[in-house]
């Protein structure tokens, strides 16, 4: 470890591993950081694409052995961007070595792995080892600049909220079958895919949690076509919920990616007794914030949020030039080298991971149990 | 009755009869009518105030006595705009008459009632006497035209429905108790008064019934200043449900009169295989539509649904110049004098206002057993 | 004239007449009006299309001699619906035989033309006859609204105007000709037809006046077809210019019926240095409105202009529930009467009607010289 | 220089340096580029700032000395990121000595400065030295798209175009005096520092020459603090004119500083007669398409840029995940950097440079005269 920088070893380097990597190298150059991050070693499962591909990212080595990658001396910190059916024993591992860990969304494919996660994450912060969950829409700048307004009270007491994550690439049933189709994979489909991230969003937002949901969830395409034949998909094509936060507020959710021509449609609203919040990630650089105190001059305010006093902003451009997909990664990267170099445990944790994990599997037995009302059990320290 | 001329008996002159009188002296001024409506008569409680509202809506008399309305030879039909409580007693007692009847939504209060009324109007239909329950949305042209999209198959097979009518007028915890927040008149809440457009819009846009939920409700401010003291609201604030429609599509409804900043945000979101839409009340001339084959220039299209091949528009202004909310009742009257003319039964049916009275009563079923899925009878007739 | 009553004698029955007709029916049913009016005398070219528009319109009598609509007992008041180069000879007959006259726009076809009117109208009113020029776009209540926060100081220093009318209709290079396609008849094409009411409205807005304009014309399409073969079109099919307020504002302007997919974009924006508002008329019930106070969370507010509160909207629905195009047409009999009975001057006047004309004539004269800078001269009274 | 590698040497680090320098970081992480930029020397006037700034961009070396990058073995590319006044001097310099010289805009601050430029790079290409002027505009996804859909003749004849460049941050009049408000050092005002993109963005869409324009500027705010002074503001702070393209389309433009609210309102509008587009850089993953063709479905789609087969986007994200304002730099690089190693003249050429030059010339000339139109020669070799 070079004095002033750490060093990061990322296991995956598909999209997520590109998105990161971007966000590695481009963190310091626009945000003041006390250790610079170094691109140690990419860990993939074939030799030559994970070559490849730590070339065009810029790692300074590759391995096919993520224990290699966890275990190595330059690697300070270990960034877990494989499918969620290999995060527990990577995470596991990468912080019994004493090594940061940020890992990809959604923590787990199951309660129990996530729980276990959560409490490795706790003992390890005790010895100064950090670790947080990738839900990058925490950083935001629209939705940090979001939380910032409700917690400010400008909203006053939180009524509805009301998100949806929609996408479309599954629309065409002749699509072939994926991974994500999978359950032993990938847990779930649209329900951890998307419905995890409306499911941190709205908790971070509202500085809530839920209690309790009631579900129903479908399959439209059972079956899709898979080398020569076909193939059973095991998870749900769309997820719908409604729950119930602490507060009493209601709330809605729907999560699919059957949704003809919403691209990234994840759309959150939020209604108070003083304001409301509307946002949608397909226009991810504005806000809509409605004030109940403007008179007969209230109307939903687009802000674009990109002024130098949003957060985030400031190390950017001027007002009116947007920021992009990635620059949600790099935030995630600035708070997150700033949290171990100034020895806190950042947002969202692995706790809060767990309770994500927790809220989709009351989803998943509410469905499976004619939708009945589910209750969320709460971890202790979540949502802090 | 004058040759040619059909006359109209009114009972109930607030909100709902301002605009229907609009409707009853205007229709014929820009549509070919084969009956030209005659307002005869106005009922109401108050002799004072209804024979006020009379000359202000251009009848030639009014009454305190809603049986005279109906039983008047002036009167050959009958316009229900009063609260729900009373909608079955007068719709049956005009039926008996004789008389054709157009019924204010919700149909009925009950289920028990809307059975009666449905069968009492399936009768009557036998007797050439014709019926139709007032739910105007479907006369809004967007949604007319967006019907058309669905029935020619634009949208392929439906997958998703979504949709929420959203108003804020109780967001103010302090405003005063109303008869819109006593169950023995409204029969309930956000669910009946917002709810029900929205159940009965997505029948009509997919042609196709809801076959069950699940359901949670709320009431967030529990009682409200009446007099001088304070009275316990017994309906719902807001009620939020999951539905599944015969096809398989699956759906999500929120009615609430809380969402600040909200006016009267009707929103329906229809997703298929082929095609979507999206529709917007607070933006009623325009309708949203993907058009899957559009390849890389596939976008929503915003289409202002104002040209003259679009639903009831040619009768009214170019390209371009807005309608307004009072024009889907003149185009309810037009639709329900034609089919007086002509010897048909109207839709919405009774037996469609009874169809969604029972899922509304499936909801509130469904809320009260821990949200458990509740299966949704459906009445022979309904949907057609 | 019955007492209470005031009785209208309308010229021309096509689309003027269809919504000047409803807005005399209208009115008094919503507002509390001092007059009542009554469809007297419709007057129009073809005996059986003016009887049958009379029936249609609801007028007890028609007539193809527009002079003896004019001196009929039963008409106190003229509404001139027809083509802009009858106007100055129908109103000043009007006026001369003590007639209140509400008069299509643009005023006239030449700046002579309206100045005769303009004199005649000022003559007239301290006999207590009471005249005006129909720029209905005032009555929007967005734009009433619009006014009202630009007058209160809520925009500050006005610095920027822009505003675009915008039509299609003529995108079709083989769409056949038509009057307004002819000088004789029309004036001028996109320029007086669509340009006077952005010359209107933004005069009405900023409440200053034009002082100078560049601009340049042009004529997509020069022959259309015309019964058997081509005629000329010999008006501009757009017409662009710029523009200098009295205030030092700089504005700009564009008129055009080939941009094709606007219907009916009648867009205004200005810019001031506290605030900034826009406006399009395809979305007429809104408003945007930026309030540079509100800090870091300013945005347009998109306003739904449907309150209570609003100019005009009181009469009309509660909350979210839109006006539509020919509301404004009502509105303006509204105040018409109401100014008429109280024996004060409307606006806009024919002054405000002859100022717009010259800043028509300066764009005319502009264009013809090489676009060279045109002064606008200010007519007394004008702008008041 | 390392084999397949090209050493950049960059002038200027403020803005522009900061944004370019990421483009030149990021490019070969995203594309296939044939030559990986190394980041060679960077140079600024002041030594500890230019040292700073090269650490924080990645420059390998810094200088104060700018001629010394220019000669520097290292560097076979100059990216020129300071003020106009300078710009010819440099790049002239950087040409002679045999380098590749990417431009910011506006190419110069004068017609005569340009037209050396240009005559150089013309010159130098014939020696297999490239150059290119940064209207990075044209990079923009959806714009790239725009100029392809029509290209492809999907508008059909264009008839009108609308741009506009809107910013807000000299609305307040006690804004401190900025070198961008001196004539010497920004050339003009608005007109160079927002006009040139949109008329380079007019240009490139259209695939178009502007012929002449009629054109008004103004000053709001005479005089700036400065120091413990005031100084004269010598540029314009708005710039409006009107244009006419070589193909008979009418065009109008706007440049302000000035338009409360409107943070980077980069918008343009084309009007053909088979299509219209419409953009907004605020929202600059989106293009409105409006087709024709569409039949009574037809609206204004909605159009989100971020699909595989859209131009630069398959380099980056899924659909529906943005990109923002710092991509249109790396295409820009990714463009100059292939065209440098296939040896071809990329476009925007220095003759691109100086045709917008022109028009920029031809505004103010006619602004100083009357707004009389004013004829804009063409360059050989411009628009190609």
């Amino acid at each position: 470890m070079t004095e002033g920088s750490i060093g990061v070893g990322m296991i995956g380097h598909a999209f997520m591993g590109a998105v990161h990597s971007h966000a590695w190298r481009t963190a310091h150059r626009f945000f003041d950081l006390p250790l610079v991050p170094q691109l140690a070693v990419l860990g993939g499962r074939d030799p030559e694409r994970t070559s490849a591909a730590a070339d065009k990212y810029g790692f300074a080595a590759s391995s096919t052995d993520w224990r290699a990658v966890v275990e190595s001396d330059d690697v300070q910190l270990v960034d877990v961007c494989t499918p969620g059916d290999t995060h527990a024993e990577i995470a596991l591992a990468a912080l019994a070595a004493g090594k940061h860990v940020l890992c990809e969304k959604p923590l787990a494919n199951t309660v129990a792995e996530a729980e276990a996660m959560a409490a490795a994450a706790t003992e390890a912060a005790a010895r100064g080892v950090r670790s947080m969950v990738a839900f990058n829409y925490r950083r935001v700048p629209a939705l940090a600049y979001a939380r910032k307004l409700i917690a400010e009270g400008r909203l006053g007491e939180i009524r509805h909220v009301r998100a949806v994550y929609l996408q479309d690439w599954l629309s065409d049933a002749e699509a072939p079958m994926a991974w994500r189709l999978r359950k032993e994979q990938a847990g779930s489909g649209a329900l951890g895919d998307l419905g995890a991230h409306i499911v941190d969003a709205t908790q971070f937002l509202t500085g809530d949690l839920l209690t309790g949901v009631c579900a129903t969830t479908t399959t439209f395409v059972p079956q899709r076509p898979s080398g020569s034949g076909m193939e059973d998909v095991t998870v749900d094509d769309a997820a719908l919920f409604l729950g119930r936060f602490a507060s009493g507020a209601v709330a809605s959710y729907e999560a699919t990616r059957y949704a003809l021509g919403r691209k990234n449609a994840m759309r959150v609203e939020v209604n108070g007794s003083k304001g409301s919040l509307a946002f949608d990630f397909e226009s991810m650089n504005e806000l809509s914030f409605y004030d109940g105190s403007d008179g007969d001059s209230a109307g939903f305010r687009r802000i674009l949020v990109t002024e130098p006093s949003h957060p985030y902003v400031g190390a950017w451009w001027p007002p009116g030039h947007l920021l992009g997909y990635e620059h949600t990664f790099t935030h995630e990267v600035v708070d997150f080298v700033r949290a171990v170099a100034s020895g806190v445990d950042p947002a969202p944790s692995f706790v809060d991971g767990l309770q994500v994990q927790r809220v989709l599997d009351a989803v998943q037995r509410s469905a499976a149990k004619g939708s009945v009302w589910t209750e969320i059990p709460i971890e202790e320290g979540a949502g802090r």
